[in-house]
This record gives structure tokens, sequence and C-alpha cells, in this order.
């Protein structure tokens, strides 16, 4: 078995030996920058560990492992679109770098191109690997309308909230490490424990992402401290703090949302602070917390030796321990 | 075996008992919208057909036609943002009567619809189809890619438009034969002989529509007649008009594609009065009979009684018939 650490160098290492460029060259060279734009390779590496886990060969797991890179870059390419976003990783997006079109046609092409290289598989293992993806990128595609949709409708409840982000993030992580796990010829049951566990860590990674937003110490790379208030964002802590709110609090939110002429750093601040006296951060630490606990729990359940599971508990830590 | 007409009739039929309506609704209702959109479902029929023709049960060939029509839509889908296409068979296009995220996202979920159906089939057929499908899906994207190239493109030249059609049209009218022809469990080399079968009728089929833009008595329905000639189409007509053209014609077309002044019907008239001195429509009849002969040698090449061809014989004829 090897380290997260150690799977991460194997994985960067068989993503670099692919040659994705092809012709026209309109069409891949889109593909070859989005591919070579880095990021933590989270679910590529997360099938890689599952396989071993359940005593897989991880080299029969490398090249799906890239079509599930390949997937998650082709809904970013997409996604970034969708939400005129300019930058990636302190990179011009594709659109932007291209133009939409573009966007859109190399992200259709990466799909595909995920599909290939999904499948390169044992035969005897196509119909559950691909039922499971395809399956996965349909919920993907529904996790990023409902986050469209919840940008306009004004009630959106947190079960409505969690339900979207377990779409939109949750599912790709359980899947590729299921997908490590049937590679590995787990029991059914194994390998479900195993997707409940990535659903989980993804469920608690996205509430990470939401409180780092703005009650961080150290900024992430790229990112402005309180981006999600400026845009009104309905993220976790927004529609906690209108359920903590009493009439007062709610008023004072509801004018900082609609205020046009506040500078947005007195908006970030006025928000943050209403939220901390109303205990927002605290509710979902508490939740992060609880769907760690239930990620932990799902790995307790595997039918493996403990030990064999402490690559995986350190990974979960690792994406949530920024918080605490 | 069944008629063209009689596959027609049950595929629409099948297609009409699909429920692809789910949630979101903002997601799926575009998606029901292109499906019922109509269109003459050429590629499931020439499925069912092929798979027939192999004496397979056109029954095991409902599910994958109905992938093969939803990822045809989904290109259009994605096509008609691409070319700003405001109608399509005299409907808004889905990017119009929604928006183009709507577009982006539901023709995304097509796409992945689309293998869901076309994996419906039995175990050890998927490695073929599902790499038959990918393989297509990826050319399909290149083509649209060269299409796009070729508007901007000073120099294209007639193999690069044919390669482009190719790429473009005549792949997933074979692919949709060949995947007949594999659930009907056909040998791989009469696999490849339907296959080549559509991919010239596919070519053919893309220059009669070139051919029906301008030199046509009865113009197709929603069409403006020469309306590729106002937007300064490269179809093969305008690229032989050029290889024939002698120095004088050469400028009067430069000028007629150039002058912003001009009305587009006398633009139109002008192009098609020098293209038919140059001998522009007789070339591409030429080229039409050459690509169905090639058609035609492909299917009489198959091991079958010639009788089983006939239907799609016809079909092929039917698809042509209209510029002789």
């Amino acid at each position: 078995m090897h380290t997260i650490k150690e799977l991460q160098t194997i994985f960067t290492e068989h993503l670099a030996k692919q040659d994705f460029f092809s012709n026209p060259k309109e069409l891949y060279e889109p593909i070859v920058y989005s591919m070579n734009m880095g990021g933590k390779r989270l679910r590529p590496v997360c099938l890689l560990a599952a396989c071993e886990l359940f005593g897989g060969d991880y080299r029969k797991a490398l090249d799906p492992a890239v079509g599930i890179e390949m997937f998650h870059n082709f809904t970013l390419v997409h996604d970034d679109i969708m939400d005129n976003a300019h930058l990636r990783r302190g990179q011009e997006t594709v659109y932007k770098k291209w133009n939409p079109n573009i966007g859109i046609l190399s992200g259709d092409t990466m799909f595909a191109i995920a599909f290939d290289y999904v499948m390169r598989i044992d035969d005897d293992l196509m119909r559950k690997t691909m039922s499971l993806f395809d399956k996965t990128a349909i919920e993907v595609c529904e996790g990023q309308q409902f986050d469209l949709n919840y940008e306009t409708i004004p009630t959106v409840t947190i079960p409505d909230y969690f339900n979207m982000i377990r779409l939109k993030t949750g599912v790709l992580v359980a899947a590729s490490l299921k997908m490590g796990a049937i590679i590995a010829r787990a029991e059914e049951a194994q390998a479900d424990a195993i997707y409940d566990f990535g659903l989980y860590t993804g469920l608690a990674f996205q509430l990470v992402d939401d409180l780092l937003d703005i009650f961080s110490n150290d900024q992430k790379f790229g990112k402005e401290r309180g981006g999600d208030i400026v845009c009104n964002k309905k993220t976790y802590l927004y529609l906690k703090g209108y359920e903590l709110a009493g009439a007062a609090e709610k008023e004072a939110l509801d004018r900082l949302f609609s205020d046009k002429t506040i500078s947005p750093e007195e908006k970030v601040n006025a928000v943050a602070t209403i939220w901390e006296k109303l205990g927002v951060p605290d509710a979902a630490r508490a939740e992060i917390r609880h769907f760690h606990q239930k990620a932990i729990d799902s790995l307790n359940s595997l039918n493996v030796p403990k030990e064999r599971t402490a690559e995986l508990r350190q990974l979960a830590d690792m994406l949530l321990e920024r918080t605490y």
C-alpha cells in the first residue's frame, strides 16, 4: 500500500505520460491546458487509494483515475462558462482564454475522453463501472442545475443545500472511491461503504470551503476574503444565518445583502459580525464534525484491518483540519 | 424484417414510452422538449434496420437507438448555441427558449443519458459498442470544431471539407448502422461494410443538403433559399466555385461575398448564376453519385441475400433523390 502522498506522485506521473493532444488543435489545446492546470487530484487519488485499500493493483486503476480527473475538469470548464468565472487556480479559465464556443466543445470532448479512460478496465467490470460513472455524471449535472437555480430562488432550505452539494461535490468523490473498490473486486457492501465515506467527506469538504471563505486566518490562494458574501451566495452560512436570526438580525442581513451602495469590505465585515453573534460558524463546525464522523463510521464499518484505512482517514482529516 | 417506414413507427412509439423527465425541471424540461421536436429519426432507424439486416432482434436495439437519437439531439442543442441558431425544425432552439446555460447543462445531461441507453445491451457487447460510440462522439466534436474553424480560415480545400462533413455528419450515421450490426452479432467485416455504407450515405446526404440550399425547386421547410450563400458558408459549392473559377469569376465571387451593401436576394441570385455557369451544381451531383455508388458497393459487398438490403438501399435513394 502506498501513502496518499505517494499515490499523488504516482498519479501525476501517469497523467504526465498521457498525450491528449490531437487534431484540430483548437479543440485539443484547451484540453491539455485544462488538464495541466494542476489541483489536488483528490478524486483520482481517492480512486487509487480505495483500490489499494481492498487489495487491488493500483496500476489497473490508473487509467480510470485519469478518466475521473478528465470528467472533473470537464465540469469545471463548463461551470466556468455558466458562472462567468475568469480565473481558476490563479489562471485564466478555458472559455476566457479562448471563447465560450471552445469551452463548450472542448468540454464535450473531455467528457467523451473521460469515458474512454474509465472504460480501460477488465471486461467483466464494464457494466458496473460504466453504470456508476454515468449515473454520477447525471447527478453532477443535476447538482450544477440546483446550484444555478438557487442563485435566483428566494427560499432555499438547508436540506435543499445539502442535497445540492451532495450532487455537485459529494457523489463524484464517492464514485471515485467506489470505482477503486470495484476495480479491486471488493464486495458490493464494502464498495457501498467506501462510497458513503466519500459522500460524507465531500459534504464536509464543501462546508469547510464555505467556512474558509470568511472565517479563516490564512486566506486560500487566489480567493478574496468573503467572496461568497459579496455575491450573496446561498452557502450554508447564509442559510443558517437566516435560520438563526431574530427579527432585528434578519432585517440587518436583508439590508446588507440588498444594499448596493455599501463597500464590499464593509458588507463582508458586517455580515460576518452578525453571523458570529448568531453562532453560525459554530453551527457549521458542528455539521462538519457530524459529516466527518459519519465518514469515519463508514470507514470503520469496512471489513478490512483497521490499519489499512489509516491513509483514507488521514486524507479526510487533512481535507477538513483547516477549520478546527 | 420491417420496412423503413415500419421501423420509423416502431422507434417513434418506443421513444414516446420513455420518460426523460426528472428533477430539477429546469434541467429536464429542455431535454423532453428537444427529444419531442421530431425530425427524421434517421440514425435510430438506421440502427434498427442494420440490426434486422443481419438477422438480429430489433427489440434488443431499441434502447441503444434511443441513445443514438439522444446523442444526436445533444449535439444539436450545443451546436445551436455555438451557431447562434434561433430556430430548429421550425421551433425555438433550446438555448433561445431558455438560455445558454440551460443549453449547455441540458446538453451535457443528454450526453450522459445517451450513454445510459446505449449501454442497455448484452454484457459481452459492452466493450465493442461503447468503444464505437465513444470514438464516434469524439469525432463528431472534432467535426464541429473543424466546421467552426472553417468559418474564419480563408483557404479550405475540398478534401478538408469532405473530412469535416465525414466527422460532423458521416460517422454518426455510420456508427448507428454498425451498432445495429454489433447487436445482431454480425461478423466484424460485415459490421465494417455497413459502417462504410453509412459513411458514404452521410457524405452524399450532406452534399445534397448543400445543393438544396440553392439549386432546388421546392425549398425545404423553414429554410430561406440561399441561406448558406448569404452567410458566406464554405460549403462544397462555395469551394468548388472558387476551384473552377477563372480570374474574372473569382473576382466577381470575391466581390459578391464581401459586398455588404448588396441585398441578400441579389447576392444569392448573382452567386448562383456564376456557379451554374461554372458547372458547380453538376460537379456536386457527380460527387453525390460517386458517394452514393460507394455506399451501394459497400451494401453489395455484404454477405447477406441481396433482397435483405433492399430497405437500406431504398433509404439511401430516398435521402438523395431530391436532387436528381
